[in-house]
């Protein structure tokens, strides 16, 4: 029976009925006993929070500062990058981009449970108008006008976490700053021993198991919102540290472009959930405390990479 | 410049010097601040700590409990059965193994950043010596003799985690139970509805972000501890919950054999580090508080399903 293959999933719950959430501190570091599954109420599934949002709880990505990398293959990989984080990378990639500096480029790295990573595989690639050296932008002071809505779930690597603009985010308030955690989808700078090595002419997505440990030690600045099995998916690079060994394994990427450049009949329309909008709130409670028919014991907590920021391409 | 790439990684970390390393406990959940950078010392990598551990720290893995999937198309992955969680689960899956139902079947869901799963898409295979029908083993009651070697950090998931055997486990003391925790490459028994529906038919592993919130809600029996990038790269499936719309794109599997099954010319030499010895504290703390010369901020923290369990295939 296809009934008996695994049919839940984080994309799709079941759930009994509909009934009103009250989103929860879930500090507890002790998930719920047996004893109180049978206390667990219906409750509205993910998938169903999402279905009941209004349209103002959902925002168009700003084509400036949307990246659309193409493969040669054809694939598309859609990313955001953050308007306020690590700003002066920010706007080195989009000059990366508005030179055509990427155009020819490659994914030279699959790395499993880690990274895809991509960049010039000749090293020899003039750049024209981009700076060559930055900075690092590990983490930005942010002031009180910084779009944060904190998770109120516990987590080991960041004094708080939660959400900016849809980006999962981490916040150090005693030092005043924050940064894009490395969830599957972020996007990062990479770069060498020192702390301004990173240009953006070699970035790098998480494909994998969050790598927390990276947060703070390297400049992350958006997130991949469609299209990431085109570097999910990819063969894995049998050299160390998931390089492709051959040049001939790396994947052409035809062009990065900032969608703003794109002529408008070409642009995708792409609207992200508000992650400072009552139906956020709600659609954690839900991935939190699952409901529905298959669960059998709700987490009662939920760890910041766990959370799906919800996305509608149109 | 190479150099100018993410030259860090999970498998290889550069340190300055080889000095004794003492693990700490770290409950904190605030990480380090800034001004602690300075105070980091030098330190042995991961990959030291590995390369310096004497032969006693390793284990075989037991042919008896391994499992080689074989696809059609030549790739191998290598399954280990933990031998005490969910037994009666191991003993079926043993059991369809043997009988050869296993052999001919497919993945048939490929979900990005969640699972890949496997099983028998005709949904008519005659199962001949195994159970069609089991209790679910969601946790399994554990004694004092469980080996069970306890993370010291936090777990927003279960009052417990830690390794047993060389597999992540959750642990509730009150209870007296464990489980397997869903971390990248686990493997589980997929289900439907019902909590009696899962039978080993049907199996899939963890190809992404640890989907915690599956614990202790579906029976986990073991792990990949080799050649998972023959699940995680495979194409993503584009139906709904990422099965495969077509037959056609179906991933055909040869055979699933236990090893011990498989003439001793064609077994693989597996060891895994293990988890109740002192190379496994010292490198846990590798990966906890990283050192070397690419590290700026230590974590002083590590998540349970970013500790690496090392594998030597020899």
């Amino acid at each position: 029976m296809m009934s008996n293959l695994l049919t839940s999933s984080r994309a799709t719950l079941i759930s009994a009925a509909l009934t009103a959430v009250v989103a929860s501190s879930s500090l507890a570091q002790t998930a719920p006993a047996a004893k109180d599954i049978a206390e667990a109420q219906p409750k509205p599934s993910y998938g169903e929070v999402i279905k009941a949002s209004p349209a103002g709880d959902w925002r168009p990505i700003a084509a400036e500062r949307t990246l659309y990398l193409d493969l040669a293959s054809g694939g598309r990989v859609v990313i955001e990058l953050h308007p306020e984080i690590a700003p002066n990378h920010v706007a080195n990639i989009l000059a990366l981009a508005k030179e055509g500096w990427y155009d020819g480029s490659a994914i030279v790295r699959s790395h499993d449970n880690y990274v895809a990573q991509w960049g010039d595989a000749t090293e020899s690639k003039p750049v024209k108008t981009a700076k060559r050296k930055l900075a690092g932008e590990f983490t930005t002071p942010v002031g009180e006008r910084f779009e944060f809505t904190r998770l109120p779930d516990a987590d080991g690597y960041a004094p708080e976490v939660g959400f900016s603009h849809g980006f999962a985010t981490g916040r150090d308030p005693k030092a005043g700053t924050a940064w894009l955690a490395h969830c599957y989808g972020t996007l990062g700078v990479g770069r060498g021993n020192t702390t301004d090595s990173g240009d953006g002419t070699s970035l790098y997505v998480v494909t994998g198991h969050a790598p927390r440990h990276l947060d703070r030690n390297i400049t992350t600045v958006g997130r991949v919102v469609h299209g990431i099995q085109h570097l999910s998916a990819l063969p894995r690079g049998t050299g160390n540290l998931g390089f492709y060994e051959k040049p001939s394994e790396r994947v052409p990427i035809k062009s990065i472009r900032i969608a703003a450049d794109v002529p408008k009949a070409e642009q995708l329309s792409i609207k992200v959930l508000r992650t400072d909008s009552a139906t956020f709130t709600r659609a954690v409670e839900a991935l939190r405390n699952r409901g529905g028919d298959w669960f059998k014991v709700p987490a009662g907590y939920i760890e910041l990479c766990n959370v799906q920021v919800a996305v509608r391409v149109e």
